[in-house]
Parts: structure tokens; sequence; C-alpha cells
């Protein structure tokens, strides 16, 4: 849907949701409610388990399930709201079906697999883009979604092609779901988002392995002095393992060289421990300066 | 103050809270409404900022700022809610005052240190016992408080001598605050205390060094790319840093032992990046339900 009255890319117009968990929720809640003044025709839910379909469904995410995958290629707007493997893997399989004038765009946590997958598949006289809003909960599916976060919430949008209305059609969705959309390059995404977003995920696995290992010699007592502290610096763990290991596995190189950085820090930090109380001091001073100028 | 009454060990009587800080301010909030029916006679409260104190007290943390240090050694319960390193130091200069019969605990996240103190410097005809309540806030100071925090929240109890009066003190003390007391050894404290609470705090500023790496190279990106996962996995290093190194210092060696292990961790999470998706999703799954297990 082209749009002669001022939107300088494609319109939202009949958008297809591919995955009707918990990002594919909150995007499609946050569609419907913004409806026809955002030029959002419709929106129509796909997901391959029909339960969580009809649950996104009945959260108000859309306004039907979509006729098959024929329904979905046959969009507007093609939203790909599942894990980065399933989004390169449905790219592969189908890309080539999307129609002339289509927006594809995914949600993925990792974007140069997916903007590689776009390149190679999606025909050239569609509209591809890589997405990546910057909202979300550790809670998976339809019931976890909180279109609430999207509100003012970084919404990257990574270029495929050299496409305008591409990147147009990305910042008009984007905008309808309240979010801030935010260009840059693929490359540049998957490095910063492994320091930011699945650097702390690993992060925070590993620690709930520490804790886990310690409580298997210790008993009770690990379980009696977890509090909040603990809680809050693992809850990344408490995410969905498919979901997360899907993106680390399509950032495997970036994440791996976050994690190197962080065990640096991690030694750095460890002889500081064996130093004077001073110097710790002022190692944990440098780390709470960096966070504030990040956070 | 012995009770004739059906407390078993010393009751809190007139307490002096030392170090009126986040901690100390939320323990005199709940000490203080507690008042006479959990036999707490009255709160004084003693910092060596004034200011503090007073904030503190403004906070309903007590009736009336100490008399200085002769007033506080001579209450019925002390309690010392200052940095490690500062208790220590406390207890080396002062421990040798307090009178018979008085109740001598802290707050500190390390107990060997101050318990090995209070066995040195505190006369064996007073109760010392080391404590440790499993709550608050990043937020340092009075403002900090919140002893809503307190009710329900494990109050570790470490003896320091064969004294059973001492820890039915510090029981009847941490019921008045509303917490529910644990009691170990201080070296199980530490060894426990140094996976749950010590490693996750020092992992914070570890990636928050990282971010803040990154975005010196990165600019604007990282900054844009910060959501609610990052800010939660490193809310920890939001805290005082001389609060958080004292503590450290004094867990140095089971800190240290806790970071090598996290380490290990790291690199088994990072050569399962390198490998087929299942296998990391696999090691990912682990996390969760080491973290299920515990938190």
């Amino acid at each position: 849907v082209s749009d002669p009255g001022g939107f300088a890319g494609p319109r939202p117009g009949r958008v297809a949701i591919v995955g009707a968990g918990q990002v594919g929720t909150a995007i499609g809640m946050a569609l419907t409610a913004a409806g026809p003044p955002a030029a959002v025709e419709e929106v129509a839910l796909f997901d391959r388990e029909e339960r969580v379909a009809e649950e996104s469904l009945e959260r108000g995410a859309g306004h039907r399930i979509a006729d098959g995958i024929d329904g979905v290629l046959s969009a507007d707007t093609m939203v790909l709201a599942i894990p980065v493997d399933q989004i390169v893997a449905f790219l592969d399989r189908f890309g080539a079906s999307v129609g002339p004038g289509t927006l594809v765009i995914d949600t993925g946590s990792a974007k140069v697999a997916v903007v590689e997958a776009m390149r190679r598949s999606v025909p050239a006289n569609a509209h591809a883009l890589g997405g990546h809003p910057i909202a979300g909960t550790e809670r998976p599916g339809p019931e976890g979604a909180d279109p609430g976060l999207l509100s003012g919430a970084p919404f990257v949008l990574c270029p495929v092609r050299e496409d305008p209305a591409a990147i147009a059609g990305g910042r008009t969705l984007a905008a309808a779901i309240g979010a801030a959309p935010v260009e840059m390059t693929a490359e540049a995404h998957d490095r910063v988002v492994a320091r930011t977003s699945h650097l702390p995920h690993i992060a925070a696995f590993a620690l709930a392995s520490v804790a886990g290992a310690a409580a298997r010699e210790e008993s009770a007592g690990v379980r009696l002095l977890v509090g909040s502290g603990f809680r809050g610096a693992t809850r990344l763990a408490a995410g969905d393992p498919a979901m997360i290991g899907g993106f680390l596995h399509a950032n495997a190189a970036e994440a791996g060289r976050a994690v190197d950085e962080l065990i640096e820090e991690l030694q750095t930090l460890r002889r500081a421990l064996a130093g004077p109380a001073a110097d710790l001091m002022r190692a944990l001073e440098r780390g709470r300066r960096a966070r504030e100028a990040v956070a």
C-alpha cells in the first residue's frame, strides 16, 4: 500500500504478525490499539501453535488468525516475531514469495544473520528491513506481553539494501506502536547488543549456575540467603532458553568477544580483591561511573 | 535487661543504632514502629555525620540522636549498621567498653571478619552476635531505607561464642523487625553469600565496565540500546562502592573463589556459543533450572 497522503514509505495497512509470543503479542496489541489513525487496517496473527495464536488474539493482539502462510504472504506488512534462528529459516523458505511492495520486518535480537537472509531471499521489489524493539520481559508467551514497554522504547532499524522506502515504512511502524526508531547497520547493532543485552544474559545464566552448584554442596543455606540482589542480577536467566539460545547463536562471534571482555574485567576485579581496600573501591567506582554513563 | 517474663535472652530495651544509613534507618524504623510490645523501650541514632543521623531521625528511625559514643556504649542493644571494615574498626576501638549484659550485633554482609573482631574485643559478660539481614536496596542513606523489605527477610545470626542468650537476643531483635532469623556459622555464611550476593555485585560492576568501554568506542549506540535487561542485570553496580568494597574486601578469599567459579561457567558457555545451537540451549537450560532451584 503506497501512500499518496503524507507517509513517505509503505503504510502498515494489513499487518500479519508471525509468532504470537511475548513480542508479537505486545506489537499486535499496540498496532491494534493504534488502528486506522496510524494507517493500520487490520492485524492478523500467525503461530505454528494454534493455541498460542488464539491466546494472543484473546489479549487483543489482532483482529483475526491469519489464513495460513498464504494469508501471511499477501499482507502489506509482515512482522517476524519468532526466535532468530526461526526468522532465518522462515526467510529462506518463504522470503522469495513475498509480494511486491510488501514491508518485511523482524524483531530479532541479532541482526546480521537476519539482514543477510533478507538480502538473499526477499525480492528487491519488496521492502525488507531488520528490526529490533529494545523492550520485553523474561516471561514467554502472550501472557508475558506488555505493550506499555514499547512506549518510548528504542526500535532499531537495520537497512538490508539501498531502499529509503523500507526505512520510512519501518519508521512509520515503530511510530505506530509508540517506539522510537533508531537507524544503524546490522553490524553495529550486533556489536553493541552483544555487550548491552547478550552478555548480561550469558552472565545471568553463569551466575545462576554458580549458585546452583553451591546449593548442591551447601544445601539449605543458599536458598535461604538468596535476596532481591541475586534475583535481579539473574532475572534474564528466567527467560526462554530456546529464544535466548537462538539470538546468542546467531551473534556467536560478537557475543564470544564480549564474554572475553567480561572475563578480563572479572580478572581485574579479582586482582583488586587481593589488594588494599582503597584500590578495590576505586575499581568499583569505575564500574559505577560506567553504568551511570550508559544506563 | 534480662527478661523475667518469657524472653529467653536480652530484650532490645534501649537500642542504639550505629550508622544511620539505609540499613540502620530501615532497622530503626522497624524497631521504633514495633515499640514496647516488642520490648523496644527507645531507639537512639548515632552517625559520624550529624546530618545523616538527623535525616534518619526525621524518617522515624528513632526517638533521638544518641549522646555520643558513651550513650551508645550504655545501651541495652547496640546495632552496628556501618560498612564491614568500619564495624571491625569500631569493635577494635570500643568493643572492650561494652557493658555486661549488652547485646552487640551488626548488619554487615561479611561475617568471619566481624565475628573474629567481636571474639577478640567484646567482653565475655556481654552478648556478641554477628548479624546480616538479607534485605536492602542499592540506594544509600536514610532516604534509601525501606523497612518493608525486612518483613519476612532472612536475618542471619552467626554465633561468636557459646552463648545461647546472645542467639536468643538476636532472635528477639530479628522478630521485632519482622525478619526471619536463620542461624549459621560465620564461615558458612561467607561461603554462601560470596555466591548469592558478593559475586552478583562483582559481575554487575564488570558488566557495567564492559558496556562502558563499548560506549567509548561506539558512542551513542550503546546508550540507545541499553534496555531494562541491562539495567536489572547491573543494578547492584549502582550501590555505594565504599560499602560494597568493604564487604568484598572482608570476604576477599571466598569472593575470589566465587569469581573463579564464574569465569569457569563463562568459559563453558563461551565454548557452547561456538557449537551447535541445541548444545547452547541445553547449557542455558541448566542455568535456568539452577536459578529456579535457588531463587
